[in-house]
């Protein structure tokens, strides 16, 4: 019986590539929900997606390998939908629904692949952008954000040894466990994961809803990654992003038809999903000037997800919007996802418990919360404010106003413009962490 | 490329026996020690020593499988020294001495196997006596403690999953790490792995070690476990037990023998071993009694291992002996090793800090720390007080008094008779949890 399986050794030691991206599921849900919707009503849009490095100290360029990097996007765009991946996408329900891909978007996902990419180097940082339709440069974002993350996690890992590498990830395990202890004990909670983007790797935010799974049991209600949830019988969770209303915004032709932008964007949704689906996201041009313009029928949503306000405040503020528009809130949903930790989670909670439904969206301090977990100090496991944004619809350039302005994106004199529209009112600025 | 090795599969669900005991060298260093004394001076000395659970509420006659203990205790009598340990054993130093094992005893070593063990259970204990000549069934103690420890853990470890085992390793070697941290902050601290007999299991002992040497690193003296000092070259330590000052004393045939036996041993031994290994153990029937009557020469041996007292009551006990007979403690070395942990170990440092050498033999409480490591409640993973002693020698009862009443063993009549010779001075009686 042979200690060592000779031939894995041997096959190991010659290894060119550690893969990170091994699927196309490996992506958040709802960018193939909205890629049906892209694909179905803009298949001529092009759209120019682009790294962000918010944590502009981070030199990436200087700390990653682009030959690497280069290594690691070539092999995602050497993937496919499998056969048993697209029998899964077919057949599964989602949010109680049958078929919520239609046959022939399906059809045309079983040739796609990821477009090409651009990558150079300035100032010590990355400029890596995906020119071409929108419905093919969007399903760039979450791979290339998670392929950077973990290039960055085995960078700073290789500094470790085998004994060292052992007690950061007991530690990461003791730390995340300790995380479902506090959270099972809140009666009713409903957390998801959503840190596919952010995560210290795939096998880490795969360990990360194992312990969701174990510690918190019903409170679990899925994940937004599609490989991990069709790999663990688990619910596949999303909604829409920002880049919806910000390329529309971008195509209006006129001031009223870029005022009109964030809601075309919610009929265009509702013509494709529906019930718990019908999450408004508000705050792409500033959650106070949305609720201002909103129609009636926004209303009848059912729920928000606010994303860049300071939860309880941004939460309060749509509980307030809902009231005057004759809704019960405790009939609605809020959807909690941005920069979360267990003790905004809890102190969240607390404070709307019986007063709405709610679930929160749990990202990067659930897949990558590695902070003094390292024997010896290391910032290179820190997660850091990646972001993978639109950034021209069409040769115009695409705006995001954020209620925090250092979460704004895109070129500052159309943000300007976009101020000017919107107004500024309710924004303010919050450091960005993750 | 297979995923999976089919032959190591096919073997590991066939498996008959996971051993605990995979060598004779798994045993601590000072059996080595007193047996090579044994051999040479006491050769036709018969000495039973019998399994003594101090935790009585533990039923481990109902908690573990006899018959899975018979086969433990089976295989571990099958093992003789391998010739590789053979050399070792001749070949390295051991506290800066070349050859202190002498050949004749290596030879006699050589076919040394485990002498047969008598099994049974009473009132939901097992009955584990072994019979025969002092130099065989002396070396039972290790390994027999060693093998009803693991079964234990064993036992109560059937009862989690795969997930909730991977976040209990998780928890205890993030805490063994946190226990490394808080160590290495004191400057000269000496450490060593005292764990052998009370480990949760052999490769938990191992890990331990290498968390040591990873995490205090100089500050880590050796290990009392001759296998891992072999496999890992760390030093292999040890001094000498109870068991010497008990079977000389239960020989006595008269009062005045008896009283003299602790020092007759401290004779026997250093016509074996000196420097480094002319440590006393004082409190086989009182440390009181020890240093009252103890001769001058006494004080001229290396150190103490105060093995019952309170720490510091018991080292500065020893001081004021060293001080009145003339000794600076300064030049003298105190051994602690009852009952350790760290927030003792510190205390006891910093007491002792500049006054005399020290050094801390850390047991229990380093290779057996699973409390509230399981992500569900278990009793089954506290460590628990189980000791191996010698009950006769030449069919006459051995006696241990002890500094801690608690801890004292033999028949209560001749702990009486003991107690008058000796007297109960300074004899406290303190909690054993370990």
């Amino acid at each position: 019986m042979p200690k060592t399986d000779i031939a894995r050794r041997v096959y190991n030691h010659t290894w060119k590539l550690d893969p990170i991206i091994r699927s196309l599921l490996d992506t958040d849900f709802y960018k193939l929900l909205m890629l049906q919707m892209i694909w179905g009503l803009y298949p001529k849009v092009d759209a120019t997606f682009s790294l962000i490095n918010r944590a502009t100290t981070v030199r990436l360029a200087d700390e990653l390998d682009e030959q690497e990097l280069r290594e690691q996007l070539d092999h995602a765009r050497t993937l496919r939908f499998s056969k048993k991946e697209m029998i899964w996408l077919g057949g599964n329900n989602f949010y109680g629904r049958k078929q919520i891909f239609e046959p022939e978007f399906l059809a045309w996902l079983e040739d796609f692949r990821l477009p090409e990419y651009e990558l150079s180097r300035r100032d010590g940082q990355f400029e890596l952008t995906f020119h071409g339709p929108w419905m093919y440069t969007t399903m760039w974002e979450i791979p290339a954000l998670a392929i950077i993350n973990e290039l960055r996690s085995r960078s700073a890992l290789k500094a470790f040894g085998p004994f060292a590498l052992d007690v950061l990830y007991a530690r990461a395990k003791a730390r995340m466990w300790a995380k479902t202890e506090r959270l099972k004990k809140l009666p009713g909670i409903l957390i998801s994961d959503f840190g596919t983007r952010r995560r210290h790797s795939f096998l880490w935010q795969r360990w990360c809803v194992e312990a969701l799974k174990e510690g918190i049991g019903e409170a679990f209600t899925g994940t937004s990654n599609v490989l991990l949830a069709m790999d663990s019988d688990l619910e596949a969770l999303g909604t829409n992003a920002h880049e919806l209303p910000m390329v529309l915004a971008a195509l209006a032709d006129s001031d009223e038809a870029l005022r009109q932008a964030p809601y075309r964007v919610l009929e265009d949704w509702q013509r494709y999903y529906g019930g718990n689906l019908l999450i408004v996201l508000p705050d792409a041009f500033g959650t106070a000037a949305f609720l201002r313009d909103a129609p009636d029928w926004v209303a009848d949503w059912t729920g928000f997800r606010p994303d860049s306000a300071p939860p309880i405040e941004g939460g309060e503020r749509i509980l307030s919007w809902w009231r005057e528009k004759g809704k019960d809130p405790k009939k609605k949903l809020l959807i909690f996802s941005d920069g979360l930790e267990v003790d905004t989670i809890i102190e969240t909670y607390r404070h709307f418990e019986g007063k709405v439904r709610m679930s929160f969206g749990w990202g990067t301090n659930l897949t990558n919360d590695f902070e003094d977990c390292a024997p010896t100090p290391t910032g290179g496991l820190d997660a850091i404010s990646l972001v993978c944004k639109v950034s021209e619809a069409n040769g115009r350039p695409a705006v995001k106003l954020s209620d925090n302005p250092a979460k704004a994106t895109g070129d500052p004199r159309e943000i300007a413009r976009y101020l000017k529209i919107f107004g500024g009112k309710g924004r303010v600025e919050q450091l960005v962490k993750v």
